[in-house]
C-alpha cells in the first residue's frame, strides 16, 4: 500500500508539506499542491482518516448540534462557524435535532460523539445537567452558541435585554395592551424563548402595565406560526395595539395576518421583532438587531483556541444588541 | 478496555441489539435502550468509530457538499436529506464550499472523502469531468441533488422547463421587453443558472421576441443581488415591462427595488420567480413551484438503497414543477 512517504519522495517534499497539501491547508504553494495531488493520484495514495484518528487521537472533525437546520438563524450561525473551522482544516459533522427528543437523546446520551470529533458546538439550546455531564466526559472543547450557559463557555446575546428593548420601545410609544408571540413554553431548555418572555413580562411589571395572560401566544419561530398566533390575538376579546414577536420571522407572519384581517401597520397595530434578518429592512420592520454569523465565528474560534492549547479567558461572551426603529411601530391610534 | 460484549453480557442482550441501542437506531424498545445506555455508561464503554471504520470499512457518515449553507434552498435540501439519513443511523458530514475554489478543490480533489464517508450527496452543482472521475474512484454511492448530471444519478427539476413556464407566462400576458435576473455566467458548472437562462432565451427566440442582451443581469441568488440587478435594469435605456428572476429570493429583491424607485407591481412591472419558497405567497409572487425538501429526501434514499445493496433503477429522477399565478404578474400597461 502506498504511504505518504512514497508521495513525499516522489515530489521531493517533506511528509508534513504533503499532508498539508492533501488536506487543503494553507502554507503550500499552488504549484506544490498540484504536484502533490497529481503524484498522490498517480501512486494511488489514499489517506485513511480512521488510521490517522487511531494514531493521533484526532479526527479533525467538529460536531455542530443544530435544533433546526433550515431556519435562518441556524443557517447563519453554521455559516459563520464553518468559515472559521474550514480555514483551520476542520470538517463539520452536522447533527440536526429537528425538534425530536430521540435525536437529542442519540446525540447527547449515546456516546456517539466520543472519539468521533475533536470539539463540539451546541447551537441555540442549553444542555440539561445530565447532557452537560456527558459533554464534560468527552474531554473535548465545548461551546454553546446562541444561548447562555452557566457551566460551559457560551457566546450569545442577552436575550432578556433584547426583549426589554423591544417592549420598552412599545411602552414608550404609549402602548398598554401589548401582545407577545414567542416559542413553545414546553421547550424551556431552549433558553432564548424563555428569556425573551421573561424580559417582556419584566418590563410590563416594572412599568405598572396590566399583564394579560391571553395576550401571550406561541409562534414556533416560523412565519406561519407567527401568523397563526397573530390571527388568534387580533380576533380575541382583548385586541392588542402592539405585538412583540420574539423573532423577525414570526414578526413577518404577524404582518401578514394583520394585512389579511384588513388592519394596517402601524395604524392599527405596531409590530417589533428580534434579529434584523435579511428581509427586516424590506418590511420596514422595527427590530432588535443581533450579530448572528459573528456568534458562530466566536464559538468556532473558541474551541479552536482550546484545541491549539492557547490560553484564553474562559468567561462566556455576550455580544451587543441594538434597537433599530423603522416604520412598523408608532403610538397607538388612541394617542394620536 | 470495556468491549461491546461486556455491555451485552451485563444487560443479557445480543451485541447487535446493544449496537443498535447505542447508535440510536430503531427496533429497540425504550426500556432496553435505557438499560443499554446506563450499562454502557456504568462500565465506561465507548464505541470507537475509527476502530469500527477500520474493521468494517464503514463510517456511517454521508458527505453533503453544499455551495452555500445559509441559502434557503440548500437549508431545505439538507433538512430533507438529514431526516432520511438520521432515521437510518447515518451522520451527515457537511462541506460548505461558500463559492470558494479552494474549498471546492479540497473537497473533490484531495482524497479528503476517501474512507471518511460511506456515500456522497452533491447539492446544486454539476461536478466537472475530473471531479466525476474522483467521485467514481471513491467506489461509494454518489447522488447529485438539485442539478441534472449526465453520468451520475441525480434528482432535480427540469430547470429549463421551469424557466420556460415563467417566461411563457409573461409572453402570454403580452410582455415583449422581459428582463432576466440570474446567476453569474462564470459559474456555468452550477447547472441551474445556465439552464434557466437557456430556457428564458429559448422562449424569446421561439416566440419571435427581440432579445436584449442588456436586459440580462446577475442577481447572485440573493435578495440584495436581485435588488441591485433590478435597479440597473429599471433605470437603463430599455426599461423592461416584466422581469423573470431565476429564484424567489432574487424576485423579492426585484420587488423591493421596484418599490424604492416609486414603481408599482404589477402596474409598472410584472415579476415572476422560481421556488415557491416560504414567503412567496406573502408577497403575492407569481412563481414556478418546485419540491425542494423532497429532492433532499430522494437523494438520501437513493444512496441508502445502494448502501443496502437494494437494486434500483439507476435513471435520474426529474421532479415536477408548476406555475403558480399570483398578483405580481399582469398584462403590460400599454396593453390595458
Amino acid at each position: 500500500m502506498t504511504s505518504i512517504k512514497d508521495v513525499a519522495r516522489e515530489v521531493s517534499l517533506s511528509t508534513a508539506t504533503v499532508s498539508r497539501a492533501l488536506r487543503g491547508l494553507r502554507g503550500v504553494s499552488d504549484e506544490n499542491r498540484t504536484r502533490v495531488t497529481e503524484a498522490a493520484q498517480r501512486l494511488g495514495y489514499v489517506p485513511s482518516p480512521s488510521a490517522v484518528g487511531l494514531a493521533s487521537g484526532q479526527t479533525n472533525m467538529v460536531a455542530v448540534i443544530v435544533p433546526h437546520v433550515s431556519r435562518w438563524f441556524f443557517g447563519e450561525v453554521v455559516q459563520g462557524a464553518e468559515e472559521v473551522l474550514r480555514a483551520a482544516g476542520y470538517d463539520l459533522l452536522l447533527y440536526n435535532l429537528a425538534g425530536e427528543p430521540a435525536a437529542r437523546h442519540r446525540v447527547f446520551q449515546t456516546g456517539l460523539l466520543s472519539k468521533r470529533v475533536d470539539a463540539v458546538l451546541v447551537l441555540g439550546l442549553r444542555p440539561t445537567a445530565q447532557e452537560q455531564a456527558r459533554l464534560a466526559q468527552l474531554g473535548r472543547p465545548v461551546a454553546i452558541v446562541g444561548a447562555a450557559a452557566t457551566d460551559l463557555y457560551s457566546v450569545s446575546i442577552d436575550d432578556e435585554l433584547a426583549a426589554r428593548l423591544a417592549t420598552t420601545h412599545l411602552v414608550d410609544l404609549g402602548h398598554r395592551r401589548i401582545g407577545y408571540v414567542g416559542g413553545s413554553l414546553d421547550t424551556l431548555d431552549y433558553i432564548a424563548p424563555s428569556a425573551r418572555l421573561a424580559g417582556y413580562r419584566a418590563v410590563l411589571r416594572e412599568r405598572g402595565i396590566r399583564h394579560y395572560r391571553e395576550l401571550e401566544d406561541v409562534g414556533e419561530f416560523t412565519v406561519a406560526g407567527g401568523g397563526a398566533a397573530a390571527r388568534r390575538l387580533l380576533t380575541g376579546p382583548e385586541r392588542p395595539t402592539a405585538i412583540f414577536a420574539a423573532s423577525d420571522e414570526m414578526a413577518i407572519g404577524v404582518l401578514r395576518a394583520t394585512r389579511e384581517l384588513g388592519l394596517s401597520v402601524p395604524g392599527d397595530l405596531s409590530v417589533v421583532g428580534i434579529d434584523d434578518y435579511e428581509l427586516a429592512e424590506f418590511f420596514d420592520l422595527t427590530t432588535v438587531a443581533q450579530p448572528v454569523r459573528e456568534q458562530g465565528r466566536r464559538g468556532a474560534e473558541r474551541v479552536l483556541a482550546e484545541l491549539l492549547g492557547v490560553r484564553r479567558r474562559t468567561e462566556s461572551e455576550v455580544l451587543p444588541v441594538e434597537l433599530v426603529v423603522r416604520a412598523s411601530t408608532a403610538p397607538p391610534a388612541t394617542e394620536r
